[in-house]
């Protein structure tokens, strides 16, 4: 059994905390901090049997009994307390991106190289996603041959607000950052070039703030695919998020998840129902998985499935997507 | 909180004890017995931390702190032990069927008009189905108008063995059953007539049983509205779980859940998931809904949402299925 | 080069004058017949290259240039003409129901059996669809093994008119009569017996005149499959014309044809096509592939493909069917 | 009656043949000619009725009975025979491309401007399929808003041979150009920039021959929309042609045609039929669309549905496209 501390009880500490507490046998909540903890979260996660509740993170680290953290802070936090808690012996699950800085990841990846017996995984859930786990598979058995093309959709069902995107690092280090490393996923590898055609389609009020609500991102793989990501801030159809990997041998695609089958023929068409609202609702099964495994690898001392250098590459990515916007040009990562 | 006994440790008792642990909020499972409790099923049980572990079933009943039971024993003793469980003050969740015979059902009911503060729901678990629920939703928001013709396509993915077919009813009782009881749900309407043609297709074992592995059911339904029903006991791909509801304005139809989305085109064609394998796999998430609704009725004193003459309704449906074979004509349920 | 002659500038005259002219190479329509001929009517003929146009029938028939009749006729009318035609040395192409009384198909037959040079082919179009076709082939290219379950829905998307209806011989001789053509083809086997549960759900006006609108008939075919077929008058989407074949090792299933594959998605759900409105639009490459085939089993001296059998299976079905309702009752075809 | 004449009898001259002869009402195919004119091809055209066979154009150019002509002749004709035809006072059906060379596309038009009563259309025959026409439709309705991403997927079934490839001015201009007129006419607005990641991903010989046979090309569009080509040369599944439109109020999306839609189930999947195999197939009903829409043009004087501003465009992206590879950036068409 596997005791976890969860450092951040905002939306995605409470996901990770029912996750858990319902769907991973093998492991136990005990702790969980938060500076801003209120009597209505408190309440919420005594509801869950955990017992020890602060307001500094740091009694968490110090705790003996405490085998692996969460780190599901804000960003800025990220790095900083993975530090911490690798150095205070802990497993870290550290939701993404890990920095926005390259720099500040590269120190977590120094210390880990000192720390072999730590667990480090990143929170890249899709990777655990039914679907996308589908289309990796079927390109692990040699279905499709070699990848030549693949495609990403990734489109959000409404903008964040405008004080979210300020601080969000941009659409690639946010939104696009997720797609980025599905793209790394489903090739199986590295990204060697990055170019972004991108616009303000959706809200002036976001490119006001520098940043862009549309794009298209086309990549060259190290293994020599080609990748293409199209975003957009807003489907008025709801969260769309699907990929397609075409081979030498074939293609593998997948669809949209919704609720329900069901199908209504009348005399507007015959209509089916909208893609599942959004990332809570579409990818609830892949932070089961992630934990699942993130668990097992802590419990078994097996290598996490989504490891440092992928918190990194899709960082680097992002970074050379946001370069590729203000020179108006093709980027390379090794630049 | 509701305190929950389950009464059987068999395959079904098992779900529902897991489903109330994980994803049942406001209840627990405190006791549960089996008379052939085993160490390895104990063990099962103890790991999700239920306490009273008995082989006597009548110790849940005695225990003043349990609100509820499950009734998960062997089909011949549901009706026994309802009656035991509501002249004990327990609501009651009677698995599927409660009996083979009508009489006994009606001495159910009898005790149950007596006791009109019991919950008592029976285990029709496929109408809190994602995908029926959203066909029966959409009849109940006019988007189809009048109910005229509802196709049920039920096919299990291999035969039960012999032995068991022996004790089963036979397949209207055993298997058809559920598609009665969706029957009456989608149309919202009890059954007028039936008329079955069967056949021994699949194995010619369970024809030397006196049963049948292939039929078309015809029902005539109280409101009017023409239904037909067809099973197997094996098709090759698997259990395959599909509804049609035609009405004056239009259809609703499902389709089959699968793992994923995914879809491989390659020279061969264009090939998508087989569906999901057997009813485990298919109706998981149903059995926690039942539940929650379950519990949410016993809390809340609201009425159960498959009541007893739900239960009554699929007997009487199969039993005359059963006459419609062996006097080969259409057959009245009031006769 | 098979010259032709029509008798009767109808509907179905006219799609196969135009599917002759458009899609068949081999032949070519030379004369067209009909007692109502009007000066619109004829100028359409003349605008195709029909250079022959009667009112009285007899005049095709004692040309010697012409090699084959298409009989499109009023019903009453075709086992008489049809036997005039086989008398007068041409090939005979027939509009389905060859008659409404066994007693005229089995003259018809009589005849010809004592012309066995005569290509006789009776206008079950539906055989010759892509999509039913390719149920068959996969059926006979052993892809789903024994046939177990067919499945054929079938509704139109509006009533014929009243006045129609009167004279039609009823729903099952004059709309079900090539879903029962359709079970034969596609199980390759004819009926046994006969079940239908019917009902007037769309327009009381069609009960009035002692027909029903909705009907799902059970059929047991004489190689022990089972089949079922859903009728209604009146679909709010449009014409639904699916089937589905269920065996031993799988399945074979189509689905409806639209204009394009072009859905929409928007915040009301994902919408597709209506199913193409009626049968010119739905069936018309099957009416040019069936003259195809016609043509060639007059140049080769071949087998037709839809002979008198066929023509008589259905109709047998049809008033067994019409019996069924009447009696309430399974009712044998050997009866 | 609008009498026509086709110059050159290879496989889209033929083509127009067959669509006239048996799909265009208004218009006769009266000569035919071809400087390699063959006995074979001779007998096939007559056939068809085709009385002036010639192996010189000009004697068709030259007849005052004919009042359009299709250019069908090889690429690097197209431009001369079109102005020629023009000054012939013929209206003139020009194959795609124009020409490689924008100065001779420009002396067309140049001639065109001085004879405004010629309808001249440019062979862009995928305008006329029922899927794209639906896209476009879809948009023109305003069902999904303002035009935001446009995503084209366009891959063949099989790499022309090697030969080919030497003269047919590369994958852009002879293949890709389908696809960016596609851009231009699905979001009814010109290109402003072109960006190409390609590389040579199916067969090593066509990287030999200079060309590329793997690309996704992202377009800036006029209007503000960002779109996406992805080709490839070989699609072992078949010929891949779909389309995605997304805007600010929704998505309108195609798949691919297949030749019925029979499903197969059993216990290796859930299998469709292939992509229809390639363009004759694919596009066989838009041939004869493109055909009507222009005998329309010339007979009612009305402009023609694809006029040399487009046949101009598209060959500039095409260019542009070569250039981008060539100089690895993005490249404006006003450069």
């Amino acid at each position: 059994m596997l005791n976890i501390g969860i450092i951040g009880a905002g939306r995605i500490g409470k996901v990770h905390l029912q996750s858990i507490s319902y769907h991973v046998k093998n492991a136990a909540v005990v702790a969980m901090a938060d500076p801003f903890m209120n009597e209505e979260t408190k309440a919420l996660i005594e509801s869950m049997g955990v017992k020890k509740i602060y307001k500094d993170y740091h009694q968490i680290l110090e705790d003996p009994q405490i085998d692996a953290v969460l780190v599901c802070s804000s960003t800025d936090t990220h790095a900083a307390i993975s530090i911490e808690a690798i150095k205070a012996g802990k497993h870290v699950f550290c939701e993404k991106p890990v920095d926005h800085s390259l720099e500040k990841i590269q120190e977590v990846a120094d210390v880990l190289a000192e720390h072999p017996e730590c667990r480090f995984q990143v929170g890249f859930n899709r990777r655990f996603d039914h679907n996308f786990a589908a289309v990796r598979r079927a390109y692990d058995e040699g279905k499709i041959g070699e990848a030549h093309i693949l495609k990403i959709t990734s489109r959000d069902p409404e903008p964040p607000n405008p004080a979210y995107i300020k601080v969000s690092g941009g659409m690639f280090l946010d939104m696009t950052i997720h797609d980025f490393d599905m793209a790394c996923f489903l090739t199986n590898s590295d990204v060697e070039e990055v170019y972004v055609q991108s616009a303000v389609l959706v809200d002036p009020a976001i490119g006001e703030q520098g940043d862009v609500d549309t794009a298209i991102i086309t990549l060259k793989m190290k293994n020599g695919a080609l990748a293409v990501i199209d975003n957009s801030r807003r489907a008025a159809y709801g969260y769309d998020q699907r990929a397609e990997l075409f081979g030498s041998k074939g293609m593998v695609a997948t669809s949209n998840d919704t609720l329900s089958s069901a199908v209504i023929s009348d005399a507007n068409g015959v209509t089916g129902e909208k893609p599942l609202f959004f990332f809570l609702e579409r990818y609830m099964e892949s932070f089961s998985e992630e934990m699942r495994q993130f668990v097992d690898a802590c419990e078994k001392g097996t290598p996490v499935p989504v490891g440092i250098h992928a918190g990194m590459q899709a960082v680097k990515i992002g970074l050379a997507a946001k370069k590729s916007v203000a020179e108006h040009r093709p980027v390379r990562l090794d630049e």
